[in-house]
């Protein structure tokens, strides 16, 4: 992605060291935080420096290697396993970080009992899942711009964007691709209360790429569905399930109930990582619930009543009935047979 | 209402003053603001010092009150007849402060050219206007409580609390006669972005009753929606037209289409001032745009892409299929029958 006139990536791998776009900062300031351990990297993935499915994924894989290469030979092994649970867990919802985090695990495992082999081949397979996961955004971009009619006001939740993926983006990409096309496209941007993901990196990203955009408080978006004035909603995900309902951001589930009663489709962009082959369907996705203070504080100021207690469901679950198709790398295909489709 | 122990009104006339709780201020602070002149009260219309449909109504009758009180004999007639204008135009969605401006104006205009006697008869209609308005909420609570099952959970939005009324309230009269009658019912509360009227002004009121409740994100309400967790969805109105179209608060539309999908029911409650009998449908109603700030700028802060625009309409339009019923102080009616029903 290009951030003032430079092109980077969200998270990648130089001189020892992961290195992620501090996403806690943008559009505010722009800085690169460095982490040397994965108990860092799983605090990272905590506070949201990182966030977004894919970025989270790529995290992840960096983190494992981070910990296969500082892990003493004697109890490599229990080690590196306590590494992987401990950054599996430190976000429930998104299944990219158990992928990554898992295939950086298991290409190690095999070069055991020969440890320095097993290091070099736990960065390699992180960086190679970072790669991957750029490519296949890429790809979905190309893909699903084929979607995008010219003249087209697409809505969008959250950010799906290049920040939230090791680069290019999820609805982001089609909206980039779409737009270097010359579609004369406009994006309403959810604000995505409470961290304000849509306001913050959405808006950012688009304006870095000169689309047209405007912000809108997230309940207002029915408002402009009344007014006909939404052909089309994207978004990422946080996880598909083999049925084709899918995790995302909190809020997600009312921008597709609403699409589905104005006759709006809605599309969800998502790389391989996305899916998870081992979840039926969207109720058996464990809900991350934060802190009542992301809704009761902004910018350490208190704007709610302060004696009232607040709740935080950080996700919901959209059915498959109200996803018109998923855009992945490898084809768009409707909700209900993606997963099939990708597998084979 | 109840605020820390001692009965208040949110408007009243006192000491030849208009009186206003500072809504702006509310939770964080609790001040009394004082008014001598009509354009004083213009603009605390505008900058919403004064809010809620039925409070505006019974400021903006205050403010003509004044307007009278201090109009010289001389000019009298036209000097009220742009004071009227002025106040009317302060705000252009919420109907309740035409009407309440223009019964002072009509009342005051009979005693003409005893123009001593109009000054009287004009704070005579405006204190018979308010206290009208405080009576009628009173009544719309008692019968709207009969709706309310014990057990209930039950969604609000933006705050149609005592502090949008002259006192009890619009929905939250219903709520607060549900809790008094010990039907043990929890509030989910939308925080109700940009300005977070919710999640100050409601959960400050419902903090002050002791009613149990929670804020929420405004696009959360779908996640409880789906897990069946809300039994039914009140909220108050801006304007209500003939064919039972309302206007409310950005984001009520969404709600009331979550509402119906999930078949739960969605019930608007106003006093008789909230409805306009010259209005045919919600297409005809005015829908105010405000300033991209309230999204961008929370407490002086910046929280949004400093580059990007925002597009803040301030309320939405409410189709009379999506509500099930609208609770007034006559009776509780369907919604497309209501105006018929209230104007006898």
């Amino acid at each position: 992605m290009q951030i003032n006139g430079q092109e980077y990536r969200s998270v990648w791998f130089e001189d020892g060291r992961l290195k992620l776009i501090d996403q806690n900062k943008i559009p505010f300031e722009f800085g690169i935080k460095e982490y040397g351990n994965y108990l860092e990297v799983v605090q990272a993935i905590k506070d949201m420096t990182v966030r977004g499915a894919p970025a989270i994924g790529a995290a992840g894989a960096f983190g494992l290697a981070l910990a296969a290469l500082n892990t003493p030979e004697k109890k490599f092994r229990s080690y590196l396993r306590s590494a992987r649970d401990e950054l599996i867990l430190s976000r429930p919802t998104a299944v990219d970080l158990c992928i990554g985090v898992n295939y950086v695990y298991e290409s190690t495992l095999k070069f055991i009992p020969d440890i320095p082999h097993a290091r070099q081949v736990a960065l390699l397979a992180a960086n190679e899942f970072a790669n991957k996961s750029a490519a296949e955004c890429l790809q979905l971009g190309i893909l699903g711009a084929e979607l995008i009619q010219p003249g087209s006001r697409i809505l969008t939740h959250c950010n799906a964007g290049a920040l939230a993926t090791v680069d290019h983006g999820t609805a982001l990409s089609v909206i980039r691709q779409a737009h270097k096309q010359g579609k004369n496209i406009f994006v309403y941007v959810d604000e995505t209360r409470p961290r304000l993901q849509g306001a913050r990196l959405t808006a950012f990203e688009l304006e870095q790429e000169g689309i047209p955009h405007a912000i809108i408080a997230d309940s207002a978006a029915g408002f402009y569905f009344q007014k006909n004035e939404i052909d089309l909603v994207i978004t990422g995900a946080d996880r598909i399930c083999l049925n084709g309902d899918i995790a995302n951001k909190i809020g997600t589930y009312e921008k597709a109930v609403m699409a589905h009663v104005h006759k709006v489709p809605f599309y969800i962009a998502a790389p391989h990582s996305t899916f998870d082959f081992s979840c039926a369907k969207g109720e058996d996705i464990p809900i991350e619930i934060r802190s009542e203070n992301e809704i009761k504080v902004i910018n350490d100021n208190c704007v709610a009543n302060p004696g009232s207690s607040a709740l935080n469901p950080a996700f919901d679950i959209t059915p498959a009935r109200y996803i018109k198709e998923i855009i992945t790398p490898r084809g768009i295909f409707a909700a209900s047979e993606a997963a099939q489709k990708v597998q084979i």
